[in-house]
């Protein structure tokens, strides 16, 4: 069994066994169904990867690591709402399940509960913990409002795209990890090497999200493919599309925005994209944020040994094709 | 000045001089938005009371109060979501000024925010002020479930009511008060006491306040007299005259509960109150709790000149007249 594996089953016992009350049962059943439905828990682990690095033992930052855990899920259930979405995980969403009242609701006390389990960490560290964290949560809920201010405006360059996605999603990798370092008491500017490599593998990761959700393999990808395209959303390819678009072209793009049938929508972008030298100039970008990543990593002062599980999973994250 | 006025004003001026980020815009200017708006700020004064009952200055504790503030703040934003409520404090409401998403995710941030708040205060109170502040919170939340969830019952007892608005009201006034005895140094029997004396002391206020939505004097009360009536909501008032009803008087308020006129609906409601004696019993449960709380501050092991102040802001809060 290797280090990933390992450490998911860590989590995976740790969000098992984690126990709620049973009333109010319109608080915490949506709580205990969210859940079981899953994911790929690689928040936690990185924040137990955070903490091994640096000589800890993995249990020594399982409640920060299962606060991580939490939160991360209480955005997706707040996120839902917003999204008016249907399905996560090709489950039906809180706010479907039972409604909306009760998915803002329930969202809330997972929140608290998430610090709640941070706090059970040693007091020494909760001062560094909190920062860390707090300073993370507001980011997240900044990159949230970004992405839906987004939806509204034509003019989104690729430099804000990117700042979005930062703060949406990658920053809470660099605090996953940061935080397990501050549990094995690595010093300050370790656990900032440490933080820029997670927020880089981050950027890396939702770029190729955004790559995979046209380009991925459909019996592989488990989703539709050209979701994005279809929701008109500005990924980073579209952004760069337009970039590099001719007049002609971005006339194309705005008669296709429009276009009904959506496997011929899908198909025709694809192909401008193509033409656009699109997937090569996001693997650039792709590549760009890993490497940077990658750099931060070997600075951090421990032997390359102890970065090799660290490593492992990036080049997981980043072979993925779901 | 009284220690209200100068409390107050210290808190007034707190939560004017807090900064927030100017962008994204969509997330923050409602924040700046609904703190304009007021309220009493009754829950950060009693942080600063319950340090200073302890010998501490009130400045000591004001992260910690401004903290417990922002939270109340963003309990009511998500609160008057779930109610659909389209004021508050006669002033529009957050997601009706923006829209639901915005007022989702303000108050989401708003939360993270009184965390940071409480976590200026110094290092070594941090375990205790996060577990008290984590346990209230998850009980406020509580407390709103099962509010909702009485909406859609007919058999709600008085007991199942008390317990509803001591979660999701009372706790936070116990729970501000041993925030700032925390600060304070305060032992932890002291602290029960205090939070005993809070809790007990917003149940009064809250049995006050189902009192004044009847009986309250129109031209001080400031809102529609006879709201909770007009909406059928189960106030103790209520619960206590169907405990209290004749098989007729029962069947007068299921009439009464469908009656368009709303005037005349909250003047038959009030005369059937009025014969079954409801202002005295409301009065009964509100003095109960006031003295147990009272029985409680008076246990605390400080001098009595020291309880001056708590005393006061009780006597105030009880004789409002809105």
């Amino acid at each position: 069994m290797n280090s990933i594996e390992r450490l998911s089953k860590l989590i995976q016992e740790s969000v098992a066994s984690w126990e709620l009350p049973n009333s109010p049962e319109n608080l915490y059943d949506p709580l205990r169904y969210f859940l079981t439905i899953g994911g790929k828990r690689m928040r936690p682990v990185l924040t137990l990867m955070g903490a091994e690095l640096f000589g800890g033992k993995a249990e020594s930052a399982i409640h920060a690591a299962l606060g991580v855990e939490l939160f991360h899920n209480f955005t997706l259930i707040h996120d839902d709402i917003m999204d008016e979405a249907p399905l996560r995980r090709s489950k039906t969403t809180v706010h479907t399940q039972w409604n909306q009242n009760i998915a803002i609701l329930s969202g809330d006390v997972l929140m608290v509960k998430a610090y709640q389990e941070i706090c059970k960490q040693e007091a020494q560290h909760l001062p560094e913990l909190m920062r860390v964290f707090n300073k993370t949560a507001i980011e997240v809920c900044e990159g949230q409002q970004m992405d839906m201010d987004f939806e509204d405006r034509n003019n989104v360059t690729i430099e804000e795209y990117v700042e979005m996605i930062r703060l949406k999603t990658s920053v809470l990798l660099g605090g996953a990890l940061e935080m397990g370092a501050i549990v094995s008491g690595a010093s300050l500017s370790d656990r900032e090497l440490l933080y820029t490599f997670g927020q880089e593998l981050g950027l890396a990761f939702q770029i190729k999200d955004d790559y995979l959700d046209l380009y991925g393999d459909p019996e592989k990808f488990g989703k539709q493919i050209g979701g994005d395209v279809i929701a008109n959303k500005k990924t980073l390819l579209y952004l760069l599309a337009l970039e590099n678009s001719t007049e002609e072209q971005l006339e194309s793009f705005r008669i296709l925005e429009k276009e009904q049938n959506l496997e011929a929508k899908v198909k025709s972008v694809r192909t401008l994209f193509d033409e656009l030298n699109i997937p090569a100039k996001a693997q650039e970008y792709m590549d760009a944020h890993f490497s940077k990543g990658m750099d931060a990593l070997m600075q951090i002062s421990v032997s390359k040994e102890q970065k090799t599980d660290l490593i492992d999973l990036s080049n997981y994250l980043m072979a993925r094709e779901n």
